[in-house]
């Protein structure tokens, strides 16, 4: 829907993980391969049609091996470990493996330093998100949620400038727990998406009662929190400027354009490609209107 | 022709390099390979029937592809990185592997520290010894070879005592230059086979003028040192008591045998297992004799 130039993708990177000695960084590599069309249409991580060789052979030294990594894939974490080793940064790495996979975005890990999102279980211990999510199939009950090295982790060059000079900010429909909010609370970030002239769109990661992917439900519930837009509405409290529900929430528009904010409802499941297309479409959209009548430009 | 359980191999640490950021020793590797019946009838190097899938996906990010990792080996090496980065030695991390492949052998690196061969060229560039070998086929003309952190390695734990309570001592048909005096001349090693009460064999790695693998006569040309097994009982001199040599070679028996060195000769070229298994026998034999002979035990 915009050239893929001018878009800047600011990725998370509170689930990376150290497997086998080798630094995975989850979220940026399933936006790379997504972006460069490497991703399997199905799964959520790794590349279509991947063997998995090494992790067979791995498996003579390790017991581990709950964390799936495909032969290709394992490049990726390979390239990265030695370039981190070496002393590159995070961000420049992510930068050379986006181009070598052809992705023409500009795709910025939110920081250089380390963030790592911890879950307590109800059994009062703290899982790595990777063991919780991965490990044990997010099947604990959750307690809590904490993100080491967040408050001393600063934002990687670049990351404030792209938010600064963005034309439009959307959050995606991912987990805020997991996902959004480890790059919101890195320094500067909240105060650089309130200083902008620019339209916010969110859109909504629950949809009917139910998240739409993942353990966002649990996690909800572990904050004393609906699992409903209200809630997301909460947690982006005075950071957006729309909403973008699923047509299973339309009874609650009202509630939330009392709360200021303008919202869209259609269906937000992206099972395809097209699914994907229509709902980024409509975030646009939304955006466009409000810069429009907010005469922001 | 010995229980395995009963045979201690100590190998060469100096053709070890970082490819991709992982520690790869060659040497002990193809050690394990060959005793675990994992390695290639044919080739020398890496596991038999390997696909190389990760290496092609290492393609996208780098250049030198010179060094032929296959998928299987590269997990080894994945391990071996892993664990000398946790602080774990690499004689343990050497243990761990050989024991992974159901190797009953001890197989200790002859040292934890770093011990790099280089080679100088005629254009007067140094090289690493994989560059040398791998990258450019062993095709340079060399003026010297040097080995770095040599004098400043230890022997392994386990390294001296092996020497000392070994019932016999074997130098296999190895490169000396890149494989033998690397080990000989780790601290303490020269003096522990000096003191030993038991023979010590070794395997000529020449025949007929010509090294039986690799590129050793070109390694003796540049000492100035014949293509010979005079050669290299000069280069083993006072440490060896026999010696065993090709059948091509047989005219120098007199001469080394008035050097005090017991000779054996037969077909020494180890094309394949059985020609393997009479080469050892013969060492053995002759070990055996000498031991009677002088009345070692």
């Amino acid at each position: 829907l915009v050239p893929a130039e001018r878009l800047t993708v600011i990725v998370n990177v509170a689930d990376d993980d150290l497997f086998f000695g080798l630094h995975v960084s989850p979220d940026v590599d399933t936006t790379i391969y997504n972006l460069s069309g490497a991703a399997p249409a199905k799964r959520g991580w790794g590349i279509a049609g991947d063997s998995s060789r090494v992790l067979g052979a791995l498996e003579r030294f390790y017991d581990r091996s709950w964390f799936r990594i495909g032969d290709r894939d394992l490049a990726t974490h390979i390239f990265r470990t030695d370039g981190l080793r070496a002393g590159v940064s995070l961000h420049e790495i992510t930068g050379r493996i986006a181009a070598a996979y052809g992705v023409r975005s500009r795709i910025l890990p939110v920081s250089d330093d380390a963030i790592r999102t911890a879950v307590r279980t109800r059994s009062g211990r703290w899982l790595s998100f990777q063991s919780y999510f991965v490990e044990r199939h997010a099947r604990d009950r959750i307690t809590a949620v904490a993100y080491r090295g967040l408050r001393r982790a600063r934002p990687a060059p670049g990351v404030l400038a792209a938010i600064r000079d963005a034309d439009v900010l959307l959050l995606p429909p991912s987990n805020p727990f997991t996902s959004i909010v480890p790059i919101l609370d890195v320094r500067g970030v909240r105060a650089a998406i309130r200083k902008r002239r620019v339209p916010l769109v969110a859109v909504s990661p629950v949809a009917g009662g139910r998240a739409v992917r993942g353990p966002l439900g649990r996690m909800l519930r572990a904050h004393r929190m609906p699992v409903s837009p209200l809630a997301i509405a909460d947690l982006y409290d005075g950071l957006v400027d729309a909403l973008v529900i699923d047509s299973a929430d339309r009874a609650l528009k009202p509630r939330l354009e009392r709360r200021g904010l303008r919202v869209a409802v259609m269906n937000i499941h992206m099972h395809t490609r097209e699914r994907s297309r229509a709902v980024a479409r409509a975030a646009l959209r939304i955006a466009a209107e409000l810069e429009r009548e907010r005469g922001w430009r």
